[in-house]
């Protein structure tokens, strides 16, 4: 067993796809734990804004976290509409790209890239922020962490999409149980104080108000609220990893996703209101709204820290939805030919290894350039997601309308309502983030773009030149030229040699002088060379020595090589590299590598008319 | 004009060997700056272990230094003889090797090398050192102001040997102009006063009497006083850079550089004992020796600082001699077989391009691991220059006892005592630094001595296969079978089997089957390639599909090969890889690297009898 199936398991074959596929349990943590997690920090991000309200703000998040809810509602139909309108994996790239042309897929997809990519580096970076902030003597290893978290998550990828749902189910269900206990305990306990229950552990006093309400002021309390439906998408992007049947296992694995989120949404809503837990401002003595809703809720106890573990956990292991979703994304574009083709090959774990590399080493870059500080990343997110909701339900839209009959009008009605919420939220959110780090996303969608329609047309160019073949024309090329450099007289040459007269009657033997070497077999010729090949019965090699003072020795043989070809156009030149080959890597420094560089040298200058021919002599140990 | 060309000047004939070489006065910098400069750090040395002796130290200076200078002078007779002996490049390694065996040469050498990093690194370390202790300011940059030195010096030598004289001519007649100046003043003023001179800037108070003069504090002070007289072995390694007629230059460069030396030493020594001048602590208030003397005699004008700046600049440039003879050095161990062949091959400017890269690789290393930091490279030095000294007086010895003649009875004297002198140095340096440093070179030198040995080992088992080739046997080979893996059918496919038609009737198609891709062709067979082939009378090519669960293609076809090659031991299987060649790198990412990794792994697991073709294919842009 090698390094490597230890890591990442053995290969899977082809035929095991069907078992590799994930039922509803398996799947809500695969493609859930984004939109789960996002409860951690969604309530918080809004109220961060509200605080300047003091008691007030805290009164305004929940109509906030209503108006959130509903659209999470119109979000949460659309995708069950597109679920089963494309059962294929209707991602925002699809149901745009199909309804509303290319040029729209596209956007959505950029505009998808660049969140999975925040969103890998953003839950690392958040759930290591939680963690250090709980043990500050960690500080100092924050990108550490950062990194060893990702690697891990890369390897648990690498495995394969069921490995990856059973590894991370129970986090995700101690997230869901401790905090659905909270929010039930602590409803209960307001209801029985008639909305006015005594925290166990005080929350920290609310700041003094400072500010006036005002609907710019809300509207961005909402707009950042909404990071809180990053991650929705997942589950329609991801279809194709459901068990049979497809469309059922996948919509069930969304409503309960969604029910949850809103559960969660609104209780924590709702208690922060009954508590009067506001945000704190960051810096010392900060405390998450969620941490200090628990402490109120249960106190200080071994169920507080066992909830605050889970809600690290599944903050940094939220990464591994982009994991999961980021590769099928990319493979979708690559079979457009709008990214690479690896980006379309299942790996050995029939997983789409090169996409998890891509976001691996991304994301990584993200957390090296940004230190893991999640501070700096969250204004250049939500953007891209809003961007894709938006570009998906008005995609469906059009989708309604060209398929018509019963029922069309209703769902038309909820896609185009929902087009409209997520377009103006997007507007909010590009404008009121815009000088934070939204211009950055901005920048980056049109750079996407165009990277990916110049590969498109590299393809287009390369398909235009090599495909649509004619058959062959077997009586078109004759023998080839054989050349062969000769540098010494030795059993490497000798086999060169002798492939060489076995190819073709026309054998040229091409030497450089350059003092530095000796040409050892001119005076042995005829014994070495001619002698036997007359005696065989073939035409007698030729010996052409060229001279180099400067003591190149690639560049006269190409350059002659290239000579000989124009001389003659119609024929085909091979050229043998006769080539001893090493037992071991370490002595490559050994020897000089003339021929490596000579076979790279032919390649970069050379034309279709100039063939290379490896002869290698292989070294006994 | 390319960048190299701008950097490292452009190539030069062979035939201006003769122009590139140097005479005395381009020698004395490129070969005597090593040793020259150690009179900044020798005395100094030396003083260093007299502290504690007071008054009394600072007295016994004067009989340490002549020792050396009586060492030195038995040293430049015997290097002398050693250029008159072996005009062809005398360093230690021929002189040794040739007159005590291939053992003892092969020693020599390992202690050179090693001595020869070292000397880059210190020079240059010292040289910044005392930058920094200048301009204090400077101090956070050391490493980095090393390591650009290491790279200028670099791309200086690499310009060729000419230049790099040209270069530092300067620097060194600045030195020995401002040194020799100030010594003469300092004479003149001691004789006019009666040995009593009154210094200009008084040197620092003397350290109290703390220890008694003892025979081994003396022999520990006259150990470390010979650093000063590393790199006195440089001019007789390097005898065939130098100008017709090259014994006569060579000779009248080691007496210039010996003479030198021997003067500054002498004038250091009679001047710290008249102006009382001893070593000080290193630390706050910490003050060279030359720095004490040149105030003392001249005081602290625009002249001091003339003399200071030009102690540094020679300091760190006496990494040059390093430079110009490390490479010389590895060229004459690498043509005998111990060491790679490359470091043997003249480059672009008739320099020795791989040990000029290797030597600042090994110093910049060094650099990196030492932070920059001379004293912690002290320790590690003088003990493989001495017993390269030791060896080469022995062999020199064994040299004069097979010549015999007239005169070599007391040149074998000279050597003889000699060679007894720097064995006893050679002892004491090893045993007094053993344990600060000089127990690394006392366990590297049998390392390289290992990886010699076994470097030479490898050349000869390969010479034991691959040499005394017989002549050709131009019946041998018939016809190879050719083998083509077959993905899509495309131009670039079309053109690979035309190639394999023209090259054997036998030719077979592979094609891996993995679900992911599909056969397109295989329903146009006929048309495509069958019918075609018969027309023009040839046979028709064989089409091998091969399953594969797993998607693997590379190992299913390289395994298909060499099974093919052991049913038909005897024949030759030529493998065609039609390639995609693209205009730019960055195109490299847009395709699956089939190509490569297949011919990769046929050189990695195929033989003899496996030879590859690639038949490129150009895409016009």
């Amino acid at each position: 067993m090698s390094v490597i199936d230890v890591l990442c398991g053995r290969p899977l074959p082809s035929k095991d796809e069907q078992g590799e596929r994930l039922g509803p349990l398996a799947g809500i943590p695969v493609f859930g734990l984004d939109a789960l997690s996002s409860a951690a920090y969604g309530p918080e991000a809004a109220l961060a804004l509200l605080i300047s309200l003091g008691a007030m703000g805290v009164a305004y998040i929940v109509p906030i976290t209503v108006s959130i809810i509903v659209l999470l509602l119109i979000v949460y139909f659309s995708y069950r509409q597109t679920i089963a309108a494309y059962p294929q994996g209707g991602g925002s790239y699809t149901v745009a790209g199909k309804n509303l042309g290319p040029f729209a897929g596209l956007l959505a997809a950029a505009a998808l890239m660049i969140d999975y990519v925040l969103t890998a580096a953003v839950g690392i970076s958040a759930g290591v922020g939680a963690l250090v902030s709980a043990i500050p003597s960690l500080e100092a290893h924050t990108l550490v962490l950062c990194l060893g978290i990702l690697v891990l998550i890369i390897l648990v990828n690498l495995r394969g999409a069921r490995e990856t749902g059973v590894a991370f189910m129970i986090p995700t269900y101690l997230f869901l149980g401790t905090l659905l206990t909270t929010i039930i305990l602590g409803v209960v306990k307001s209801v029985a104080a008639s909305g006015h229950p005594v925290p166990i552990v005080p929350p920290a006093p609310l700041h003094p108000v400072t500010a006036m309400v005002g609907a710019w002021l809300i509207l961005k309390a909402f707009a950042s609220g909404c990071t809180a439906m990053t991650g929705v998408e997942a589950v329609s992007n991801g279809v194709t990893a459901f068990r049979e049947p497809v469309v059922k296992s996948a919509q069930r694995t969304l409503t309960v996703v969604i029910g949850f989120l809103m559960v969660l949404l609104a209780g924590i809503a709702y208690l922060c209101r009954a508590y009067q837990i506001g945000a704190t401002e960051p810096g010392p003595g900060y405390q998450s709204v969620l941490s200090q809703l628990i402490a109120a809720v249960v106190g200080r106890n071994v169920f507080y820290y066992l909830t605050i573990a889970a809600i690290l956990l599944v903050l940094s292991l939220s990464a591994n939805t982009a994991f999961a979703d980021f590769p099928r994304l990319c493979r979708l574009i690559a079979e457009d030919g709008y990214l690479p083709n690896p980006l379309a090959v299942r790996g050995r774990r029939l997983v789409y290894t090169a996409g998890i590399a891509v976001l691996g080493v991304l994301s990584g870059a993200l957390l090296i350039l940004f230190q893991g500080v999640t501070d700096r990343l969250i204004p250049l997110y939500a953007v891209g997601a809003f961007l894709a909701f938006t570009l998906s339900q008005a995609g469906m839209v059009a989708h309604w309308k060209r398929t018509g009959g019963p029922g069309s009008r209703i769902a038309m009605l909820v896609n185009g309502l929902g087009a409209i919420a997520t377009t103006a939220t997007v507007i909010i959110v590009t404008v009121t983030k815009f000088r934070s780090g939204a211009w950055i996303t901005t920048l980056l969608i049109p750079a996407i773009l165009l990277l990916m329609y110049s590969i498109r047309r590299h393809y287009d160019q390369i398909s235009e030149q090599i495909a649509d073949a004619p058959p062959i024309d077997a009586g078109e090329i004759g023998k080839p030229i054989v050349v062969m450099p000769m540098f010494y007289w030795n059993k490497v040459a000798r086999m060169g040699v002798e492939v060489a007269l076995a190819l073709s009657p026309e054998v040229y033997l091409l030497h450089v002088e350059t003092h530095d070497e000796r040409l050892e077999f001119t005076d042995r010729w005829t014994e070495l060379i001619a002698e036997p090949a007359r005696r065989a019965g073939l035409p007698t090699p030729k010996l052409i020595v060229i001279q180099s003072p400067y003591r190149f020795v690639i560049n006269p043989i190409v350059e002659h090589i290239l000579n000989l070809q124009k001389t003659m156009p119609q024929r085909q030149i091979a050229v043998i590299i006769p080539e001893l080959v090493e037992k071991h890597w370490y002595h490559y420094f050994l020897h000089n590598q003339r021929a490596k560089w000579l076979k790279a040298a032919l390649l970069i200058k050379g034309n279709s008319k100039i063939i290379v021919i490896s002869v290698p002599w292989y070294l006994r140990s």
